[in-house]
């Protein structure tokens, strides 16, 4: 692993933002915990983006929806189709060949081969004989059975009934096991659903009852914050690719003909929220124009925001004009109705923000080595774990633990979440909340003791003022917003 | 459906709060969508969950785990036993018996039939002959694939091959895709994983790593707000049970003399939520004692917390006592040492709450139509969707519709969200907004052109007082918090 991404991993780990999934039984294929300051830093991306494109607007409105949708969503949308390849491979030179273009076919679906080829004996690269090579699907869906019983299991337990009459040359009861597996198979789409590979669809599959309750008109987005999941082949790089992974969406639907007003306008949006919310330097963030050929047929245009990770520059945040395909996919008449009574589909544009890839690119660009003395997560105050950390000055000192505890608990009632610390020496507290990115370290000290003022240390800067006690909540909220 | 329950359902569809997932498509097996208003209440709850549960406090902290976690933790945890049966249904008297008592071996893990039973031919019940009865597996973990290949896929295009050579009489053949489906369903168990069905099991897999790192002394707990899957077999009644559905929960470790104290001290703690936060009223909620037999077994203690649905008293949240059961099911070595040194298993007081539940719960119990005149929804105004709605006296008065916005543009930036309504004429505004649980509606009227004054309506009582524009914040301030 590259060796500033292994440094954070290993602060994430030790400070307890984010640990190895499932990590006492050995890990779970590149999943991830959020620990005690991670689920803060995540919650903060979370809770600024929604008050930001939901709350404070008056044209985005907010879904949730249900993680596990009717198969035919992913029919119509196309993923059951793209994301899902039936491959069969040579066994003598390796080449891959769809299962299609050899003469196997298709369930409906496009998930199951219903019939194999009477002929194909022949590998159409090497020339060697393929023998019983069966196809096998390449699935980025994650799939599962839903209702009562298992169709693998039960699958399984006729296999094995029906070597035993195989064995014992019972031909009635090897018909009857036949007829049972085969039956199974042609039912299973009726139990099998997948989970979102998106969060999109859900926006263009609640529209109509969006449309109908918020009684919004063009141009108008519905936004969602929510759980994709993705059999990725090789999830890596920490939290950047992971097999179930957070999105932060909004479908923005519009006239065509205000498209390309609204893809910039969205275009700037998401350079405000990289630059002013995540405070992320912004040269550290690269549009890519997607060129044609590697666009989705239906887009006339998409940027995507690279991120420099240390790994490399890699996708952040995506921004696409989707035209009316979604709509289209969904419904067979149109969906909305202007004030003059014409019936049409709307466009889309979508800009799309990872949750995860925020809280790695926010890791990433606030961690700070440049000072030999100490490490520094300089994040947006507004998006640290801790507000703030009070300390009395000295550990062995009951009349300043008294003193500070009365601080901290007096702040805590008006911001949360703040840290307390009476343990070790003060060098030591400073540094383990630089590390964690708290931005003010307010210290209560003899003079406390007299003035009821205290120190309040800059994490940036390392400087530190005297404040009033009295003044700190106002202070750090100006300091914070 | 009841009449209570079939008019709340047709609310939450009617102004957004909650759709039938899927519904485009037919819908699917009783899964939700929460629309623009549900996304928000549901929101506020969670928030006040974690604000009062987590940041408020010194001794619990949050975690955030992945869904799908290693198998061996529902190994150690006890569910893949305890959730999953394999039974076998005779099909005379259609009595079911547990595979392993007609001498079926399972698995290691207990998924899987590897053996069926050589001699068993009668049905223990009514002695008819069972002839191939496949055990089937009803099992409440919803199960996935990880990893490139689909085996399920694989299984069906083998079985296609193998039926193919047993046409042949292709002996050879025949016995290499026996070997490649029995290899297949040997190797199953590497790529079969469960999505979690409790939140539980994350707390107690990741307490070293969150001890670690927070280092926090006894008592202290660990929270989770997030999803669990069960396949449950009788899905319904609205967001009650749902195979998807939403936890919060705290595992609050301690040492085994204190039990019972904290047992009583989370006890008041649920009530307060439940009649401050939440805003029930506390008639409505019962306690049930769990009697010794209906307990797990490591259970000392157990309370349910049943709320008076319109379809019956049920539970809401959990209160259970569960010992060092699980803290010793996966940890060989004792995780905790106390100031002493002495090392021990914590043991654990766990209240659980239904986020799903909650939310119907609070629509529930705020549904009020004693009013001849309108439905209110009479919610605590902390989880109402919009805090306020702002309107002009009169749709057609432009100077009335320019003073209204600039109030509710002034308002939105202290307040939000708030709502917007020009339309018809007020009191169907008024309707509108009791019906949704707006707690404030204020009028922009013929005498804020005069004076700046708006009148703010309370939605419980529906009386009117004037009150300055630039005091409004700070009056919905004090109301709301």
């Amino acid at each position: 692993m590259n060796d500033k991404l292994e440094k954070i991993v290993s602060l994430c780990k030790r400070r307890g933002f984010i640990f190895p999934g499932s990590e006492i039984y050995g890990g779970l294929a590149n999943s991830w915990d959020y620990g005690p300051l991670g689920v803060e830093l995540k919650k903060n991306i979370k809770d600024s983006w929604w008050d930001k494109f939901v709350n404070q607007r008056d044209d985005i409105v907010g879904i949730d929806a249900a993680l596990l949708m009717n198969s035919k969503v992913w029919k119509a949308s196309g993923h059951l189709d793209n994301f899902t390849d039936l491959l069969v491979e040579c066994r003598k030179c390796h080449q891959r060949f769809k299962a299609e273009d050899l003469g196997y076919k298709k369930d409906e679906a496009g998930l199951f081969i219903i019939e194999a080829p009477g002929e194909i004996s022949k590998c159409p690269n090497c020339g060697s004989d393929f023998g019983y090579v069966e196809p096998e699907k390449f699935n980025l869906l994650l799939q599962t059975f839903i209702g009562p019983v298992d169709p693998l299991n039960k699958i399984f337990a006729l296999w094995l009934q029906f070597k035993k009459s195989d064995n014992h040359q019972d031909q009635t009861g090897k018909k009857a096991i036949v007829k049972k597996i085969d039956d199974l198979f042609s039912n299973i789409m009726d139990s099998l659903v997948f989970f979102r590979p998106e969060t999109a669809q859900a926006m263009f599959v609640d529209f109509k009852n969006v449309l109908g309750t918020s009684r919004k008109t063009l141009p108008f987005g519905i936004a969602q914050i929510g759980k994709a999941f993705r059999n990725e082949i090789t999830p890596g790089n920490f939290i950047f690719r992971t097999r179930e992974f957070e999105q932060m969406e909004i479908e923005y639907f519009l006239e065509e003909k205000d498209w390309d007003k609204y893809f910039e306008y969205w275009r700037e949006e998401i350079w405000e929220w990289i630059t002013e919310d995540l405070g992320i330097n912004k040269n550290h963030v690269h549009e890519l124009e997607v060129p044609n050929n590697e666009r989705a047929h239906y887009s006339k245009r998409t940027i995507d925001f690279e991120y420099d990770f240390p790994f490399g520059r890699k996708e952040l945040y995506g921004l696409a004009y989707r035209g009316d395909f979604d709509l289209k996919n969904h419904y067979p008449e149109p969906p909305y109705q202007d004030k003059n009574g014409i019936k049409f589909y709307p466009h889309v544009v979508e800009p799309t923000w990872g949750v995860d890839r925020s809280v790695l690119a926010v890791l990433c660009d606030g961690y700070d080595e440049s000072d030999p003395d100490r490490i520094v997560l300089k994040i947006n105050p507004k998006l640290a774990p801790y507000k703030a950390a009070v300390f009395p000055l000295l550990a062995n000192r009951p009349e300043l633990i008294d003193k500070a505890r009365g601080v901290y608990d007096n702040l805590k009632k008006e911001i949360t979440p703040i840290a307390w610390d009476d343990r070790g020496n003060i060098g030591k507290r400073y540094y383990a909340q630089d590390e964690i990115g708290t931005p003010f370290c307010i210290t209560a000290d003899f003079q406390t003791l007299e003035d009821d003022t205290v120190t309040v240390r800059d994490r940036d800067t390392a400087k530190q003022e005297r404040i009033a006690a009295s003044e700190l909540a106002a202070f750090l909220r100006e300091k914070i917003k």
